[in-house]
């Protein structure tokens, strides 16, 4: 109840108060941040009436514009830095490795596109058949952090197709499409095909695209695949493969490419490929060896 | 494309940088401070992937709450103490008053129950006919900040019932109810009837009502009635008049109150009240005098 010139002050201090009486710690404690720095943007931009209201409509178009097949929150949270900071945070959060190890795989963001339930698929499948693109033949381990194979993990993947589009983004989004569960061998390895991923942007025609054009920035992802890699008594990673060659690797507009997810995509003749399968037409190969770090208590 | 370690706290310069080709300058500065603001708020607070994931379903079901007649955002905005803000800081930028003069009335949220287009009424006009609540006499002048009358001033009126319901809330929610536009006579007066207004908890059956739970706060705002004041070349208000002897004053659940803003309510025994008005029950009354500041180049 202070006077109107004292409250652009008081105002966080009588929100905060009223946080008294709750009773789950940590929930006070996040919202008591959040409100601390929401009324500091606030008060730095001297946001105005109009601004605010724009604010408003944005945030009320973003929630309108979700659906079972399009999360506009999740897309928000990805282009302004949000989503890979909480990946970042999660995986500095499990940190510590065994002594001489080489760390775990990096993570990086689930992203729109993740779709539970793809089929579990043999190894050599090719989960690219049908779909849009040249053919890419993946190769690999998954190892702990000190190197040992870890037989029976679990990769679910999903990818984009060779012209950028996701199987949700189809006129027929109930067919899934470039998706599937792999499980590694005896010796830890993996193998399967799909194709090369391209590029794609983002979905423009929504209030997210709206704030990229206006940001002045560029839409697009570079060319990756998406796998959750997973095994018993060892931390899961979210993560992708990048195309080492792709354009906007250095200005992901989601900002999850890490170094150390890049990779090169070896270009092949027609021929046999190193899994015994003939190949009419030239292919693709990248070899990529997972790690993942042991669970705590495992 | 730091590493993983890094990316805690190299990832907010590398969303920063991507606005480098963002030509509106405000809108620049406004999302730099917003990346600034959250980024700083998620890794203060740690946030793990389960919270965020909490947070896109909140913010998804606050989008999804809202309609032509319920606006959850304004509420989310009004409940952390955003929307008070945003109002403090316009009074404040509006700032200057002539010396010697009072101060402009001061302005409060306008919350979520505006409702354009109310009916132009006659001085005198009851919009509390057929209202559930005690009936109660409106009196007051709008001035501007040295005390001078401005006739034909516009008072925009919108009140909740006696039981603390708007119209809006109602089973039949396209009717108005308790709402009136009127204008100042030549003395700047203005009078008119309404119901004396209840205290009322905001919506409860949404994602706000549960995070207000969850915090552990009154979900109630003291009974008061809303209104717009404008007239030519002045700024307008909007703003409330609060019941002194309301329940909540102390806890508005929207940071609403301002002393200034708090009138005493006076109870009448049946007979003719000031205007004129026979009243066969017993009535209440409030006066009040708006002062608008005078709008620059006015
Ligand atoms: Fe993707
Ligand atoms: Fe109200």
């Amino acid at each position: 109840m202070a006077d109107a010139a004292d409250a652009v002050h008081s105002l966080t201090d009588e929100v905060l108060s009223r946080l008294q009486g709750c009773t789950d710690a940590r929930f006070k404690q996040v919202m008591s941040s959040l409100v601390t720095h929401l009324h500091d943007f606030v008060r730095d931009v001297d946001l105005t009436g109009d601004e605010w209201m724009q604010a408003i409509q944005f945030l009320t178009a973003t929630g309108q514009q979700c659906t079972d097949k399009r999360q506009e929150f999740i897309l928000l949270s990805d282009t302004l830095g949000v989503s890979m900071l909480v990946v970042a945070l999660a995986q500095a959060r499990a940190g510590g490795r065994a002594a001489g190890a080489t760390p775990a795989t990096e993570a990086t963001v689930q992203g729109p596109y993740y779709w539970e339930g793809a089929p579990d698929r043999p190894l050599g499948f090719d989960i690219g058949e049908g779909v849009p693109g040249e053919p890419a033949l993946y190769t690999g381990r998954v190892t702990d952090t000190e190197g040992r194979p870890l037989p029976g993990a679990l990769l679910d993947v999903w990818s984009g197709d060779g012209e950028g589009n996701y199987d949700m983004q189809m006129a027929d989004n109930t067919t899934m499409r470039a998706r599937g569960r792999f499980r590694t061998d005896a010796q830890g390895r993996f193998w399967f095909w799909s194709i090369r991923p391209s590029y794609y942007p983002i979905p423009m025609d929504g209030p997210v695209g709206r704030m990229i054009e206006r940001m002045g920035r560029d839409p697009n992802r570079p060319g990756h695949i998406h796998m959750m890699v997973s095994a018993d008594g060892h931390v899961p990673v979210t993560t992708h493969l990048f195309v080492a060659d792709s354009p906007y690797i250095e200005t992901d507009v989601v900002f999850g490419v890490r170094d150390s997810l890049v990779v090169p995509f070896e270009r092949h003749e027609p021929g046999t490929a190193v899994d015994g399968r003939p190949m009419r037409k030239p292919y693709w190969s990248a070899h990529y060896d997972f790690r993942l770090a042991t669970a705590a208590g495992a």
